[in-house]
């Protein structure tokens, strides 16, 4: 255990290095033996864990039912969207048999050749389609509409180049799919979806995002328009976070999904989904961690709280005890989850370093000579500041450095953006700084083919078209042709 | 909807009929496009994730972890483990492939034969081989024991026999696999959660179960002992609802798993593993449920107090509304799960049926004429017994009929379970009784040759050699040979 807590990379030395430093040591999660695919390790799933039952809580409030839908979706399906099999052919785990067989040739098993299926299967990479086929069966009238169901599931893409949470060939998410009377409602679903995730975010992860829409080049396959909440990660480059689709007709008329509508004429349904990953948790990491290990916001974090005991002998450890067995059962009675490790086996030192690796957010120490001057030692994980305070009405001090800590770290990340994000007029500048990474808002003639140039010759993409903020229009920076808005640049994750 | 409130098949006519006609019509499951998959619904789902929640709350209680393991597992790994690959090899789907491409000779897409994965993955059956992989790298030392993870996933097994939730080729479930030091400490997991299992199945579930020991025949692929709850469904045949395996060092000499104990020397790890299923839905409905529809628990019931408004016109609506609000403010501050349902597209007498349909334990109607009385009709869903009573303090009242019929339904199934439970002693009067359905207690020789007798001659399988109850030895019905205690015999699901 001792050798997990050393060796964290610098930030400064290499970013990445030091992502995935943290991603192992603090026990999030590790490779697999399956190409692309990780283990989540208990912290890690302990930290999802907290984010799935409050996305799910947010989501249930506003009116949407849980279901599951099929792992596997027949390969026809898939073709049924001209641009969704475009997008996600190339990277398809495929199911083509079903049974395995002893080797004829030898020892173990092999594939079992009169097993094949008829239609080859794929494992969803998205389930637009597989959900679609169904509501057919469920919609005949404007009656049965909406209908707001989300998904929490498994699905897989087999990427090239994985890194753990970022991009892995498996991951968990949720997937919204709603189907709507009108233009006009799904479209204002997809918008409320995208301020909930927004929503989220920045009250729970402590994560300020812009909300924009993605230019055509970056929409989802199938999507008539897709919205995102872009973050900035700590070396500024972007990270998409979370996105919610204005699907239109297409998987209506795809999979004939028709109803009568109130004026009695047969329709085509119209369509959302939306959807948050395990890449979150990348998100939550690279946003407010920092040399030391995690920094985890306190409405995340599965361990709010860890009281510590400094003792020599029974005797001292029992009257300690005693005092932190006290403060334990009044911040678990106030909500706050906290964690007593009086453990013998690890010095105190170590479990310091641990706890601070964890990104647990406060650490209560109390020793020996605390109990005789009625004191108690806190320590923040944002500013590892220590104090020592009366530990007469600790309970309240807590709770109230727990909020302090969740708007702290939000203004800290919010302070970098600002110091990170620029207005740039000149491409010959713009292909300068992009070098040192953050947001540049520059206006953009709207054509994919000065997207592209952009693209190829500095890497960043166009994260969104913002929502918010200056709508005054210009002069794109590499033709010089009009700009509606500026748009935000980035390299990104 | 009003279609689906009708037709549905009475149990005395087809059992397994009015089995698929409940989960379709009360909308908790349908088939899918795919082969043997089925759509969990979200009234169906909400069941699910009742029993979700539960179990997790007693898992963490217990000491438990969750985490999160890859989806499909490399072909060698199966074979690692000789049972487990010859338990398993017959029934998995097999991904052979990572991308697809246009034909090129039509139109829709076709496998890239260029994408042809090296070694074959297997969608995991069960997760043991992929987890003890894993572990290997996770243990060295008695100090890194007891591992106590669980995992909520989706599995996929090519059953060639499906029906809903009772046997379907995908299904979620939750698998436990811990890792323990001794073999004493396995075994002690192992019967601990044999345990869980049994007082969720009878405290939530209102299911009684016999908890025993399955026969060598019906242990788990790899398993030294599988512990079991079965459960009688009304039908009268058995229902394997949970099992609990005891792998001794199986798994660890199959993934090389060493620890070095406390003496220093080294050692393999034992283990146990642990799961149940959506197949509990299939328990759930087959032991309560009724020819009006679901019957559920309390305990267990997404929604469990419906209320229902009888009113001509928008003012007499407005004061109805008034009472129920009142009513329903004040249950769901009692933590009661309560819907008033003033939908004016449908008749009282519609949501009546569909109500009973759906299985909500409580329905209370409340009348323009019950404000004049002061009065309110309560009915409950297990008896279908009709009420009135004073509105005053109806709160206290459906508090406490919830944990009547919570303790009621339970009753009634061991009730019936005690009706449909005997000793047989020859050989010809089983063969005879089987027909009738129920549970029999016989002595049987302990081989695997009599078992297969009895089960070829009569489809009647062990269900389990019973943990508690009568351990007086005899001789065996089939061949008179000594028998250490009787164990139950039945058809099963």
């Amino acid at each position: 255990m001792a050798k997990q807590l050393k060796n964290l990379t610098k930030r400064s030395e290499s970013y990445s290095q030091w992502y995935n430093d943290l991603v192992l040591k603090a026990n999030l999660a590790e490779q697999s033996a399956v190409r692309g695919c990780m283990v989540i390790k208990p912290y890690g799933y302990a930290i999802w864990e907290k984010i799935q039952r409050q996305l799910d809580d947010m989501f249930k409030e506003t009116g949407h039912v849980n279901a599951y839908f099929p792992l596997l979706i027949p390969k026809s399906f898939l073709s049924k969207e001209a641009e969704h099999v475009e997008g996600f052919a190339k990277e398809c785990a495929v199911v083509t048999h079903h049974r395995l067989m002893q080797d004829p040739n030898g020892t173990g098993v092999v594939v079992d050749p009169s097993a094949k299926l008829e239609e080859e299967l794929i494992i969803r990479p998205t389930s637009e389609t597989i959900i679609w086929n169904t509501y057919r069966n469920w919609i005949t009238s404007y009656r049965d509409l909406p209908i707001l169901c989300n998904q929490w599931a498994n699905v897989m893409r087999w990427e090239m180049r994985t890194r753990m949470f970022l991009r892995t060939a498996e991951f968990l998410w949720q997937e919204g799919h709603t189907a709507h009377e009108t233009r006009q409602e799904a479209e204002a679903e997809t918008v409320r979806m995208i301020n909930l995730y927004g929503d989220f975010a920045e009250q729970y992860m402590a994560m300020p995002v812009i909300k924009g829409v993605k230019s055509a080049t970056e929409r989802f396959a199938g999507a008539l328009d897709t919205y995102t909440i872009e973050a900035m990660m700590q070396d500024g480059k972007a990270l998409q976070s979370g996105t919610s689709h204005f699907l239109g007709q297409n998987f209506a008329k795809a999979f004939d999904v028709q109803f009568s509508n109130r004026e009695n004429k047969m329709d085509y349904v119209w369509a959302s989904s939306w959807g948050v990953s395990t890449r979150l948790m990348g998100a939550l990491i690279m946003t407010h961690s920092d040399d030391n290990g995690l920094v985890l916001p306190p409405k995340l974090a599965p361990i709010q709280v860890v009281i510590i005991p400094i003792y020599k002998g029974e005797e001292q450890l029992a009257k300690v005890s005693e005092k932190a067995n006290a403060i334990v059962a009044q911040l678990k009675s106030m909500g706050i989850s906290v964690k007593y490790d009086d453990s013998d086996n690890k010095r105190a030192g170590f479990k310091f370093a641990d706890y601070e690796l964890k990104g647990v957010p406060v650490r209560l120490v109390i020793g020996a000579r605390d109990l005789e001057n009625g004191t108690i030692e806190v320590m923040r994980r944002d500013t590892l500041e220590k104090t020592n305070l009366p530990v007469e009405g600790i309970e309240a001090h807590v709770a109230q450095l727990l909020e302090d800590i969740q708007a702290n770290i939000f203004q800290k990340a919010l302070d970098q953006r600002a110091a990170m994000t620029q207005e740039v007029d000149s491409y010959d500048e713009f292909k300068e700084k992009i070098e040192g990474g953050g947001f540049f808002l520059c206006h953009w003639d709207g054509t994919a083919e000065t997207e592209e140039k952009i693209k190829n010759e500095t890497k960043a993409t166009i994260r969104c078209i913002p929502l918010d903020g200056d709508k005054t229009p210009g002069k794109c920076m590499v033709t010089g042709k009009p700009s509606a808005q500026r748009v935000i640049f980035a390299r990104a994750y």
